[in-house]
């Protein structure tokens, strides 16, 4: 039965620290475990129980950030006309990093080179599935590889939440700059851009 | 006299430091003070009262790397059809972040987030002034702020630099890659992408 209770409390400790911890890195990323244990109203020992290092604990948030993001893009309509699929797919994707943006830069500073895009793989697949069907069907270019049309997608979206961040444009801007630009960054040489 | 020499003592070392440090990030971005230090053949107290952290070292050799790069880009050609000079800039820019891509990812995990941006202001500044020309000329789109566009090129290109250090594309690849990805993306709506 104590085992039980230690077990529940644990579970109410780390999900009180996870979500504090949303709070703060959405603040600000550079929030620091003391700040976000007092969020969370446990002591920093018991923070440190759960997530020995600053680093771990931002990884577990973004993993969750990913989790509920994958759960939102799992709903847009990815058929139809390719370009306007990709268009809801972008706009979708793109609430969500504009959501987390906070989030993102405190993981991109925290944790190891790579980590963040290796927490993307379900999105990055998601991107790739439809940039595939897009190119049999002739919509977008072949003559560069899938994968780096989906780096291309990741780092222009990421470009613009720092963008944000640094006040060079507004929010509302981003989504339609970003799907002007990956549009005509994915039509096929020789075709014209999309109006 | 002793002042001079002093002098001459300390210019010498801050020189050895930054030429190991630059050889020593170029290998390994996690490269170590000590590292540098011994590589440079000083002590590690030297190099501390050079450069009292190793943000503020790695900084100094990027400052340095950006000089460099700034002699080879004040050569390109950025004369005659818009879209073939911003290709000679683009493959000129790339050979440089690919030559110092290691620098690169050291300077993004140390220095503090827009840091690095802030140190390319001049090249960038380059890159606009040629859209803006491009822009004025009919060859590169208008619906889009040039600031927007100088930051896709900023993203795509170190975006790349991360893909080669992760084994995704190689070294070869990046540069038509690039090229094709930007004229794309810099294509007026309604115009076609070039072949």
């Amino acid at each position: 039965m104590a085992t039980t209770t230690r077990r529940a409390d644990a579970q109410r400790n780390i999900a009180a620290i996870l979500t504090a911890a949303a709070e703060c890195l959405s603040r600000n990323p550079a929030a620091s475990t003391s700040e976000i244990a007092k969020a969370a109203g446990v002591g920093r020992v018991t923070l440190y129980g759960h997530f020995p290092s600053r680093a771990e604990l931002v990884d577990a948030v973004f993993v969750q950030a990913i989790a509920t993001g994958e759960e939102t893009l799992g709903q847009v309509d990815l058929t139809g006309e390719p370009r306007a699929a990709l268009a809801r797919l972008i706009e979708s994707s793109w609430q969500l990093v504009d959501q987390f943006r906070s989030l993102l830069i405190a993981a991109e500073e925290a944790l190891p080179p790579g980590r963040v895009r290796e927490l993307h793989a379900d999105p990055m697949a998601r991107v790739e599935r439809l940039l595939e069907r897009g190119r049999s069907e002739g919509a977008f270019r072949t003559d560069l590889p899938t994968s780096w049309l989906v780096s291309i997608m990741h780092n222009v979206m990421h470009g613009a939440a720092s963008d944000i961040l640094a006040g060079r444009i507004s929010s509302a801007d981003a989504a339609p700059y970003i799907t002007a630009t990956l549009l005509a960054a994915y039509t096929p040489p020789g075709e014209r851009v999309p109006d």
